[in-house]
């Protein structure tokens, strides 16, 4: 280029990101599970905090994988999106790409339970009740971080409604995460379909670092921030 | 106005509409039915059906209530909307119009049952198995046809996998209404989601009239039509 024969260095934003490069894999969205070919279990998740992560990621010169729920949000530039519906169907995307991301965020809130039996029609309404017997689903990061070898991250979400904290710092250990970024159930400011967040976040050495109330897009950039500090300090 | 000054009639296409100035009320979208403060059981509605009939009624000079639940569709211009998350909600906004309607068009796909214990903050997930105690709706079109006067026209969708005509029938005499537009489920060209639809009306006289694939728009147009004969035929 010009600039490079006539001895000007252009500024590069992501000139000192350790993402650059790295394959940053993220989940966002809610799952769908199915009862019938009609009805289905879901969350209020919008998925606008995996959606900033991944925008924000790839802003930072990261190959950026976004698996994603039904959502109604615009892929970020440049990144890769896979559609998936439910629970099982994300963890088969996500397994097949494990061994070869940097980072593996898991911002989909994805479905705990999904019902035994999915009818293929549509279920005829009989009773005055109903039961619906569930079966648990895969533990999509618990798996990752199961398996993760020397030098990948695992980073989740705790969307908690008391003791936040204390059960978001045993889900980090129990996982095996790096990092984890509680979530205060709190519909107004924070979590599900709002533009902003309050995070928590706290490292696999159990520090505690309280975010401010923020834009889920400002938010993403803190928790990139984080963890390229634990990707330096690993160096 | 000038033209009426100097004696000349302005088409109107509304003219011969026994719709205008009815109050058309339309139901439209799922509903939302909350397991706790995060999770919920919903259905593949879009409201795109309900959306058109509203849309089409008020071309013809109608007064139109929409009663939705969660869409991502932009309000016809001219009618009044009124958003429920779920079937509770949106059975009490309906039985406070059902005095004052002309034509009742249930387009909404209610949930036929809700949890039965809604947990304020977030269920936590304990064991590998859970069993979701569930209960009935009320049945929103079937109280209109149980209380509408003469003269008030009540009319339903049935979405039905097989037997559908036949089964649509059994609602149509057991709900007391005057129409019933009967659609087969097919993911492709019919039903939730997509564009078009492919419907059979069948009538309080158990007239039946096949419609063939179509825009989900001109669909609302002929049952709009149908209703309007059935209107006719009431004077």
């Amino acid at each position: 280029t010009i600039a490079s024969r006539i001895g000007i260095v252009l500024p590069d934003s992501q000139y000192d990101s350790p993402l650059k490069g790295k394959h940053v894999v993220v989940t966002a969205g809610p799952t769908r599970e199915k009862i019938d070919g009609v009805r289905f279990i879901s969350n209020y998740s919008s998925g606008k905090m995996g959606f900033a992560l991944a925008e924000a990621a790839k802003e930072r010169g990261a190959k950026v994988t976004l698996i994603t729920g039904p959502v109604h949000l615009q892929t970020p530039e440049g990144v890769e999106r896979l559609d998936v519906e439910n629970a099982c169907e994300m963890y088969a995307e996500a397994k097949r790409i494990y061994h070869s991301c940097s980072v593996f965020i898991a911002a989909a809130a994805v479905a705990d339970y999904r019902p035994d039996t999915v009818y293929d029609g549509k279920l005829k309404k009989q009773n005055v009740e109903m039961q619906l017997r569930m079966v648990r689903n895969p533990d999509i990061l618990a798996e990752f971080g199961a398996v993760k070898q020397s030098g990948q991250l695992a980073v989740g979400f705790a969307l908690e409604t008391d003791d936040g904290v204390e059960n978001a710092r045993k889900k980090l250990r129990e996982k095996n995460l790096d990092l984890i970024a509680c979530n205060t159930f709190d519909r107004k400011t924070s979590g599900f379909e709002v533009d902003t967040n309050v995070l928590t976040l706290i490292d696999r050495n159990l520090e505690e670092t309280a975010l401010p109330l923020m834009r889920k897009t400002e938010a993403a950039r803190q928790l990139l921030d984080y963890i390229e500090r634990l990707m330096d300090s690993e160096q």
